[in-house]
């Protein structure tokens, strides 16, 4: 019975929750702002690699920030031979493994990119999705802070590339090394502490977005946000608290170190922590990331050095940088926030060894191009619909004879480089035709009766010059004398004719932009 | 013991079997022949939409050829709420679900296109991959053959924008219900008879390869092939088989019929199955489309009507129609073949209506990307590596003073649009990066020691002539003078002498070529 009844419920047209279709103007602006950063990695020496969307699960590893969650945020199967796979959640998992496979092959350093979607099975949420495209580049097999530095350099570079102004976003950087110094040094090392680890390293996280005391609150006893929701604290001493607030910029003795980014920054945090070693060799190494931007041009506006940079994956063991980015947007609860993170890496010398064996050291960041591509949008960049829509043959007979003609009209435009279309539908309405033209804003429709077919002849309708006639669209272009807005010609003027009046339109076009 | 035992080996990098990772020359080449692809599409009037990679598993329907495989050839998992969802295996049943979902906002006719990754989970074999790209073209609510026409002809079209000669492809048209009226001609129309059809349709399929004897037995009782593998066959009687062997134009009195693909083939099938009201239906529908490629100028060597196409996928219903290569290749076994197909389609006018149950007709095909890419390649078009390697910046001291002059020297020659990358390996031993050069093809290497660094100045080498001069590459080049290998330069004038020296080189490879 339960059977029946289902079969007869009719098929439902939805897709599974957190997964969504793409428009053309959305594919058209990414694939454009994709174009945009290859070349600037292109530039950087950086080649295309890709691996496929499904890799081994033992070999992706489990280094997401939430590992409570059921499955553990991937999408997993078995395979006929019962090992697990699992569909990528990030793409720099599959090359750690990409490079072990062909270790013998590659020539290190290797530097590539490569742009594509990654899975995560999470609870989707507004502007959060279970498929979402990254656009990454890394450097395997380069020892050196410098990889990292240049890494900081071409993120900056490529929000450039975007159109972002200068002052518009910048590029944080800071280092695990330090972050774990900082650790052991507040006594948060070893195994059982990762928790309270994790709580901690959240709490600094959250600084430019809850200010010192709700991060007191955090590191300490725990806050109530203003839903009344309590988030229970990492539960440090106050002079453990102090000792962090300061070393981030934050804190009493710190301040004035904050917001500064460069090597008065560098200095504070070394200060706060004088004794311990890895905060001692974490800024080292920030003193070089630093003074190599700084040799190349980018000053602290751009490449910033900034101890609150967290970033989530587990697999970071070095320098991590972050690209935000700095002007204000109006968030779903109508506040206005800035817009922050884009995207961002950090050093991972421990992936590829997991294969290996061996030390392979690498570095590299990841682009949300979903995320970048709405900040484009509120900043007005990409995401215009420039191109152009087909010139629309209409259909007026359905004798072969008459069909054949009208697809040839097309295809003469075609063959001149015009985007063309013959009406598909059904043809017997006319008015559908126009109504057609119309939503799809075809800037032109062929019509040939059978009167004109004997004459040799069409009739050319101009619909944007129609559409300002009959007062449906204004008239922001600047003033002038209306063209007429349908045309007789004969069969062999179609295409030049047709050529000259998109030419007029995209005039009018310019003049009114 | 034996959980233990799998902790201690060493992780293994490889990837699941049927997927591959893909080299920058393929990934630079397939973005080029689908940039093209893409224009073509363009200017029949068509706009990208894309769908996601899973669908809920029902909304995707059964329409795979092979159903006896385990999972029914499709990757499925459950979700949270217990619901199946699969990964896509091609684009249209997705797009039919699009088109179902958004009725009511989308004006048909609906003329889209999309490139993406499909799933199979099949058996992989030598080519044969379980992830894999197609290209489509869909216009959905489009009653007329007219529209199928058109895909004929934008497919014709796509061959010759990718540089495949007039002659070296041709577009196969039959029609679906065509086949069906042979079927119940036949006596075997009915639900009991789907077998016993799919071994007919699939010994139609097979007349270019197997020709008549062949597929004479396997109409009849069956056929033993060179390896002593016997197929069954479909058992039909003597006079059905000659019937159909007459339909296909290969049977005696249909011969002469065979290979003409215009209105002498459409007559023949026609005369084969006077009494079947499918097969005259059918017929008059491809009669159309013949006349329509003809008024257009698209004659029987590019478009043809051709009895014997099949098209495996199960939701068809109407026209069908396969691109297929016509040169020859080597296959594995080392024997000649022709290419054969890269891609096809055909109308599935019953798609959408399985969610929203109204009619809406629908034509479209595919083209299977790296397919078409292996033909591509087998031609000598694209696939060519023609992106020039980055000029190296060689590292000689360690200090944070001379790593940023050397990031510096290659932040500005790519300021100046020059591929340029600073070592980043361990860069203590020299030969390593000259090595790391030269299997990377950089042309050019940047070479400052603290000799030259206290004089302002920097060694340029030119890789290319360094190895002519050493006889390494053979001199297919005019002859002339060879040019220094190495020059000393100011750092001002770092840029412009690379951009001038890159300017030589790019001369030579001109006229190699």
């Amino acid at each position: 019975m339960a059977d029946k009844k289902k079969k007869q419920q009719k098929l439902k047209a939805r897709l599974p929750r957190g997964f969504t279709d793409r428009s053309p103007a959305d594919i058209r602006a990414t694939d454009q702002m994709v174009g945009e950063i290859r070349k600037v990695f292109e530039r950087y020496g950086f080649d295309p690699v890709e691996t496929p969307m499904f890799e081994y699960t033992d070999g992706l590893g489990k280094f997401l920030p939430d590992q409570d969650r059921p499955n553990e945020g991937v999408f997993s199967l078995q395979d006929d031979d019962e090992q697990w796979m699992s569909l990528r959640y990030d793409l720099t998992a599959p090359l750690a493994r990409h490079v072990a496979e062909n270790i013998n092959e590659i020539q290190l350093p290797y530097r590539t990119y490569r742009a594509g979607w990654v899975f995560r099975n999470e609870k989707p949420g507004p502007g959060r999705f279970r498929q979402f495209m990254q656009f990454d580049a890394d450097t395997v097999g380069a020892p050196g802070v410098q990889a990292d530095a240049e890494m900081c350099m071409m993120m900056a570079d490529t929000m450039e590339a975007l159109g972002i102004a200068r002052g518009d976003y910048v590029i944080r950087v800071n280092n695990r090394k330090v972050l774990d110094g900082v650790m052991e040094a507040i006594g948060l090392d070893g195994e059982e502490n990762a928790g309270r680890r994790l709580t901690v390293l959240r709490a600094i996280d959250k600084l430019d977005r809850l200010a010192i005391e709700g991060v007191r609150q955090l590191l300490g006893e725990g806050r109530k946000d203003e839903s009344g929701d309590f988030t229970p604290g990492a539960g440090l001493s106050a002079t453990a608290i102090d000792q962090i607030l300061n070393y981030t910029g934050w804190g009493e003795s710190g301040s004035g170190a904050s917001g500064v980014g460069g090597g008065i920054t560098i200095d504070n945090m070394r200060r706060s922590f004088p004794d311990a070693e890895h905060v001692k060799k974490g800024c080292d190494e920030l003193e070089l990331i630093w003074q190599m931007a700084q040799a190349s041009g980018y000053d602290n506006d751009r490449i910033k050095i900034d101890p609150s940079v967290v970033r989530g994956l587990e697999y970071y063991t070095g320098p991590v940088y972050e690209a935000e980015l700095l002007f204000d947007v109006t968030n779903e609860k109508g506040e206005t926030v800035q817009f922050g993170s884009v995207g961002g890496g950090g050093r991972y010398d421990g992936l590829v060894k997991r294969f290996t064996g061996q030390d392979v050291p690498a570095t590299g960041f990841s682009i949300g191009v979903s995320r970048l591509m709405t900040a484009l949008k509120n900043l007005g960049k990409f995401g215009q619909e420039d191109v152009v829509a087909p010139v629309l043959v209409t259909v007026m007979d359905g004798d072969t004879e008459a069909m054949g003609r009208y697809q040839k009209f097309a295809q003469d435009l075609r063959n001149a480089g015009v985007r063309a279309e013959m009406y598909q539908g059904n043809w017997k309405k006319f008015g559908n035709q126009l109504k057609y033209a119309d939503r799809r804003g075809c800037p032109l429709a062929i019509i040939q009766g059978s009167d004109e077919r004997e004459k040799g002849i069409v009739q050319i309708k101009d619909l944007i010059e129609g559409k300002r006639l009959s007062g449906e669209i204004a008239d922001n272009v600047t003033w002038r004398e209306s063209r007429p807005a349908q045309v007789e010609v004969a069969e062999a003027d179609i295409v030049p004719e047709i050529v000259r009046m998109l030419g007029e339109q995209a005039e009018d076009r310019a003049k009114g932009g």
